[in-house]
């Protein structure tokens, strides 16, 4: 039943692999307007899965950054709906697994899934088909980290890697060979 | 007097980041013969630094890998001499800058620094110009890191990436300007 569901992992991190500051600042990121291709990224998700954090700090952006597309938050306690008339959020918990299997039911076909704790569990879980990492450059030291614990080694298959007058490298890495 | 002397970093790292495993072990790095520019980088490195641990891993191998190239081992404690009679090795300890200082003065013009310590004290004080970082398509979850803590943001001006057949990515940065 999920054979036909992908998540992709889309970032950006220093090159010290850092997806924020601990506080959860994104300043060092590049503020400029160059395309990184998120928005033919995100034009082929249907549903965006992130945890509480992740969905705090988008909370503070001056926008809603998700348009009309289903953001799952998960956490285990009660999630605040977003005050945005557009926004389509739903709460969720439980094992990753359980959230894909869900999800699939419900006709979902592509997951962008976000934010560090939630990247790391889905990871973990081997829910992850897609990682396209762009490493911006520049050494922080310290922050939430992309990359956590594994239960072993995860194997990656690098498709493409390209990068930008900005100094940013974007690398796409496919998991365990599937789409 | 250490403006004529550059130090650069030429590591492989894990994609989340790590250099070897907790033991040392470094069986995730391709064993293939791949050229990955480090005949070429080596053949202008006049002194290789590199901390204690590093130089264990190195005196398991099979045979000595720097040849004639001065090997400055930085520990606080004795240093045993490496049981290969090309191998030309100097055991020094103290601040990265004195260690820049000492080699400057005794005519060196380009050190390799590895060994993750190394890198970090180094990186921390300011001292590394170039970085070239090799990413080996695997995620091994925990290990020793090639990046540590800092004292401020590090920027750095990406000068070129490439990437090889068995998926590894390579990407040189410079840092604060210098060559």
């Amino acid at each position: 039943m999920t054979d036909s569901i992908t998540a992709t992992v889309f970032v950006g991190t220093s090159v010290d692999g850092f997806i924020a500051r601990k506080d959860g600042a994104l300043d060092f990121l590049p503020q400029d307007p160059e395309d990184h291709g998120y928005d033919a990224f995100i034009a082929t998700v249907d549903t965006i899965v992130t945890g509480r954090n992740t969905y705090e700090t988008v909370l503070g952006f001056s926008s809603w950054p998700y348009g009309s597309k289903k953001l799952v938050v998960l956490s285990t306690r009660p999630v605040p709906q977003p005050p945005y008339p557009e926004a389509v959020m739903e709460h969720m918990s439980g094992e990753p697994a359980d959230i894909v299997r869900q999800l699939a039911a419900r006709g979902a076909k592509h997951l962008y899934v976000d934010g560090g704790i939630t990247v790391q569990r889905f990871l973990r879980a081997g829910l992850i088909q897609r990682l396209i990492v762009t490493r911006v450059p520049v050494l922080i030291g310290s922050g939430i980290p992309l990359f956590g614990e594994l239960l072993h080694d995860i194997p990656l298959q690098h498709v493409a890697t390209r990068h930008f007058p900005s100094g940013l490298v974007q690398s796409e890495y496919r998991i365990g060979g599937s789409a």
